[in-house]
């Protein structure tokens, strides 16, 4: 492969396989357009699929080009050979593949992208014989896959005409309204109908401006509580998410019995999985225009919407509250947040409002590691662009080499590790359970700014609320990478 | 799983899932018994499979068990969930299940400890439902199941009278035979038979005295090379490795001509596979005791056998051949030896002999990130013995994370990392296929005594050969795990 | 299952799985509805695969239902029980699942249904098992899933320009036209452009009336012969088929230099598979109606198209073009017909023409024994329409017991057995690959009527090119299924 | 494939692959040895996999071969190529392998024989794209892999101790037995304990000669019947049988309370699944061996057997009692028996005894369609000795096709279809659980005399008693194939 290796590529190295993964899915989010990784056989592909999992449930078009032993060598099953190589990665690749003969590779490649393309984007593979490098082939024309489309104009009028005559209309907005560019026709569409907007669970990205008039909050990933936030409207619309996203199980009715629900999706499969509701299959994009080309304005009066939350206090130990709040108020201008803190998802939701389009990343599969490494990928992907990751400890452990990829490409990235000395999450989950004590859930005696500084970053700790400010200035000020590592009181976490 | 946690179940924690699971492969052959292993749905089973790979290529009899979302939840493909479970961490394990009912999981997971340990030994994986963990089921009857199993005799006899009436007979010995306690008596069958022994290629374990007169090298795994070694001998006798192991491709015979080759092998796949010689399916400790019992002492002269590399110089920058050298100096009595350092394996070949069943430990699959979660679990397993890993500094960035367990549980393990700033086995096979400069093989910057130091170990950093014997040493000393990082030549590295 | 079975399901027997599901794929395709198939476990489903494979290729929207053994007895992997019955069907399946609880039965067959349904069509797969059929479980709500979805207006309105400005545009049409109900568009589109009207190679359903001024032909199923019937046009739009789908290789250019082609396909897999031209993602109904709604009428002057072949003459031994010619002759008004006589598809196409929407139905797979049992869905679907199926001899005997269902069932169905003693295609292929004889290619010996008759079908046999009209007259009078023999010249077959 | 077609090479043709794949793995079983089955790709695989699912569980060493289509076209999904080809036949194949380079095919060819014929044997899968047949490679050396092996000495030791000092030991017996050639052996070995012989269930092959004084009958597939059955043995010892084979769900205990059981298997996947007992490894003709060497001769007295079943009366309508002993009674000397009439095995085992090894064949699977055909493939292996098939008419419907084959190759088979006019095996298992009437059940109307006829073969129908005896005797007479129907009552039906 490296044999005369194009001066105009620029190969982006990485540590360890699910870095570099998620590295490139932060990358091709962040410029919406298909990144290629390139990762050893077997042995590599083996540290990938986490982070494959999670571009997976991203819908983050990933193209992965793994090597594969020499074709004549296969037989006798060598060193590093990958024994049936599309099977590994699968079930999250969209198409996983090995041409047949060298002579296919090229084409092989082109399916490839333009699979990893349509909606709902993915990941794909392709596993190639290191041989194959070195044959000779017949070159791919270049074609065009238009990855757009358009609704059934039939339903499409149902869902307009119950829109129009709802008495309290909801949109429940999912990732794929950012990642397909339909942020602003999507406020247009909810100032037109007056409707309240709440945002689905566990996006990704997010898809309304948080300190909207007509923002009502995030949806709970679970059946009963969810139901219970939409049970006031009469019509709810879904853009661009499942209908719903769950994490913990709770019984109970999936909508409330008085309320018609639709649902606008590209992905196939959400539609047919859908428990209840009249689905409609588009591109999210051309399908939010349509409707808003539509739908007329609204007399109906603008709807309620709940109280913010109030200014968290600094007192120590340094809460989640305080330390989202102190991150938004130092937040610089026109920076990206990366996050991935799930103890703090809820101080988060309440005190950083995100917006802007392409403003948030985060994981969408609940597997850790993601947001470091995709820090490093969107940094490279938006340069210079200021870039902030805000990490949990032991998210950040997962994948902690990404940091020498920041410190070698000297991307302008602040990480901020909230570091309470454990699993928080799963320690709040428990007490929910009412399990007293989880084994293994404490992650004591690790040195963030030693590990830091190891990777070749600049780094500093903070252990009082008054000196968070301050200390993430000096981190966004800097013009490399630097990583604040904020002590956090371990017993304060909460979930849901 | 963790409410009615039992006291006396003992949870070795990590950081990362590969980490996790190459600690259990270490703990596992460590013991010579199966190693249970705990991991999240697909978030974190994805981060398995790189050292799942590994596992299956070190026949190690590993029972992962991974949690899955409450079967309720299961219909709306939740947060988390595990899609096509079984699938996930296919093609390496030897059995994959998912129970249709909580019932079953105490029988599953008695096939699966029995399929694990069944030879060839190997990984097997099994999903749990979340809510299973509440049911009440029928307790499992304890059982056994012999996993031993002898050779046919009559093609036993057939290879006793080939090796009897052989000229210049091989033995060719794999890491099954220490795998299944058959040192001693391979010992005693080289010597009755002053057979010469090659050691196969690429193998985990050792299954020979490398200070015997009658050990031989190791064979390289390169078609034409391999059988060169092998040229002057009338009968070859494979025992536990397959025919053969090899790396990089090359045209020509599996062996010459003249060359009668037999195999004793555990594993079915591998005597279908072969393609030369006859091949016999027995457990080795079975096969060589039989075959020991049955052929008679011979009066064969002894066999010549090339003389030893010489000493190794001390010269600065410092080389890897007098590393080992002097690694094998100063090395405890005792100790065990792990290793993962692509870059010196010609080094460690020639200049660390391991003399003893249980004395060495390294990776069967060339996937990286083994030797260090695997000092861990040897550690573990054999605790007080002193452990000592030496490692690359490319591979031991794949899982460094492994540092933290060693520290909070006091592990005695001395980490040598051997630093060339770089991939250095990489360049050597560039450099060997004639191309001149790869892409993302350097790996310069990272300061290993901070980030030891970081995740709560001592460290130190040599840079001189005079100082290597004293800091080696003051590591062994130390009671807890200790890191040095031994600074290389960076452009010495060799390959076959 | 059969436990209080309703009073108004209608349950259509077969005698094995593979004539099962191909009467089901003919009853969906006929019906434009899903159709359910229940089969047994493992021992029935192995005998579809040759069916399920085809109605994936036809497109078929098939719910195939399978029981399992009792969820309490998997463990003991008892007798009759599918192992990993999910992936047993695989990879012909959109979809296939066992569901983890009985409780979410039928959910699962809810999404199968809307599955099965989206475009393109086709079989999906449920495993239940037998004890779930006793469990008590919530109603499924009924939902709507809308599928059809119209083309990106961008892309689309590039097509339509290159369509008004072509000099000698052409169609190349495929079975997704009648598929989705689009043949009355599709004609005016024709006119409306003047445009040439190919059909593709192999489908399983006509697309445009073969007696239409614009019809101009089938295109061969090789890759260079295909681009050479279409190297007069400058601009090509494929719609609803493959670019392209070839049987034998031929080297050569996909499509002539200075042709452009677009492609409007349902199928996104098409898409990114193509190796030319731009694709363009819609249901085929929406997409030529919007199209159509687009263009305007040309000026552009009527196309040339070749001479229709003269009609065969009636000499003995009785050929395939005289054959297809009488059955043309003789079809009674607004019959349908069923084709799968591959020795003799040249003849069909030069003399049968079909010519209205719903009129024919072929395997598109190219697996033997279609044809009979779909004849008897077809049937079922649209009593009491005549359904005429013309059948080779080979194809026939693959399924003959399809027979008995016609007449238990009393079905109007005329089967016409094109008996050339022989596989005459593979015969002919051999030939145009230069090998002498192939073994096992005759199949003499059967005498139909006697298998009609012990099937409980009438029958007749003919062997004078004279007598034929007046057979199959006799054969389409009759009120229930009449089997016509047609003994015809054995080593006059030809391919492409 | 047919270029330079061997002359020696002898063709079997059928007329399905359902067909083929049975005539082989009863040529396969009749031989011990490989059978080669030469399939079509897609189109043709899909019809086999209910006859390889039949072969797997039949233990039979089959080598699938299927074409596909040329490399080249496979980037354009050609027609009749098969995708994920290796997965279509899966899971119940050993080894599916499409070889990466024509050059491969030989050595690929050389693996799945020694699959195939490893234990236990099973089938395999070959997919050879069709341009690979083309390719000069390098042949392959003939080699050897042993496939027997014997058991762990020191359990094969504890399980003889267990034996000699048994009470009323007792022997169950499976299909391995007579595929392995250890029918004597077995006979020696229950003899020297003074043992009882149970026969295992549903097995394909009996082990044990039923009209020995030690023969106790057939064991049912039910839980706690088969466990009351042997409740009065102290030590049970389970030979080439699983522990054990349902087929209707009982709960209740494996074995009772005071039971030990052993089980010596030579399948590693039987002996972890077993719920109970203490399984040893070994092939069975050389466990069976070293377990007759080592015992002694018991002073044991012998065992009280239940006497046999009463002589039937020849009343009409012909009951399945008076049918089997007449069978029995006319039975020409040295004939083999194939049988697949689900509703008269009680009949079977009562009144058709089975004293010689190779003398019986049947399904295992329990899936229809495999006694035709594998009585072809019997005939043909062991010509010119005579083959009786004794089906029910269900089941012959499934692949009547075979009475063609039979009819081409002139051999000496008597086909006697037990018609009792329906699946009377599932109406009797629906009467068992209390269903009043199942749908498509009643298979009338079918005339298999004509049937056979229009085959090619001779044929008779009996409808009294009186005239069965006359019937078979003309059948077996016969130099050719016959088929004899004899009409059953169809309410009498029973199982277990």
């Amino acid at each position: 492969m490296f044999r005369d290796w194009p001066a105009d590529f620029h190969y982006a190295p990485g540590l360890q396989e699910s870095v570099v993964v998620a590295m490139a899915d932060g990358f091709a989010q962040a410029r919406r357009a298909p990144a290629l990784v390139n990762l050893h056989s077997a042995g590599g592909v083996g540290h990938a699929p986490g982070s494959v999992f999670t571009a997976w449930r991203n819908q983050s078009p990933l193209v992965i080009v793994a090597g594969q032993q020499t074709r004549a060598m296969l037989p006798t099953d060598p060193f590093l050979c990958a024994r049936s190589a599309v099977d590994f990665p699968e079930p999250y690749v969209k198409w996983s593949h090995e041409p047949a003969r060298a002579q296919d590779v090229p084409l092989a490649l082109s399916q490839a992208i333009h699979t990893a393309l349509q909606k709902p984007c993915g990941p794909v593979f392709l596993s190639v014989p290191e041989d194959d490098r070195d044959a000779l082939t017949e070159p791919v024309v270049p074609r065009t896959v238009a990855t757009r489309f358009a609704p059934d104009p039939v339903a499409l009028e149902a869902l307009a005409c119950a829109l129009e005559s709802a008495q309290r209309p909801a949109l429940v907005v999912g990732a794929a309204i950012d990642q397909d560019g339909a942020w602003d026709d999507l406020i247009a569409l909810a100032e037109r109908l007056n409707a309240v907007v709440w945002h689905s669970p566990m996006a990704g990205r997010r898809a309304f401006p948080q300190s909207h008039r007509l923002f009502a909050g995030f949806l709970p990933p679970l059946r009963q509580p969810l139901a219970h936030r939409l049970a006031g409207h009469d019509v709810v619309l879904v853009i661009g998410a499942p209908v719903f996203l769950y994490h913990v199980h709770s019984e109970g009715e999936y909508v409330a019995p008085g309320t018609r629900l639709f649902h606008l999706t590209d992905d196939a499969e959400q539609a047919a999985r859908a428990p209840v509701g009249s689905s409609l299959f588009a591109s999210i994009g051309l399908g939010v225009a349509q409707l808003l080309a539509r739908v007329q304005a609204t007399q109906r009066p603008a709807p309620q919407i709940a109280p913010r939350p109030v200014v968290p206090t600094g007192k120590d130990p340094i809460s989640g509250e305080f330390a989202m709040h102190t991150l938004r108020e130092t937040f610089p201008a026109n920076a990206v947040l990366v996050e991935e803190a799930p103890s703090h998802r809820n101080a988060l939701h309440d005190h950083f409002r995100v917006d802007r389009s392409g403003g948030f990343y985060a994981c969408a599969s609940g597997g850790l590691g993601f947001a470091l490494p995709a820090a490093v990928g969107v940094a490279l992907a938006q340069r210079p662009r200021k870039v902030v990751a805000v990490v949990g400890d032991g998210s950040s452990l997962y994948t902690i080499q990404a940091l020498w990829t920041a410190a070698r490409l000297a991307l302008p990235i602040t990480f901020v590790i909230l570091d309470n000395s454990g699993y928080g999450a799963v320690k709040a989950l428990g007490a929910r359970m009412g399990i007293g004590t989880i084994p293994g859930c404490d992650v004591q005696g690790v040195d963030f700014v030693s590990l830091a500084r190891g990777f070749g970053c600049r780094a500093s700790c903070v252990q009082r609320a008054e000196d968070l400010a301050g200390a993430l200035g000096e981190a966004h000020a800097a013009d490399g990478p630097w990583l604040v590592e904020v002590r956090m009181n371990p017993n304060a976490d909460t979930i849901y």
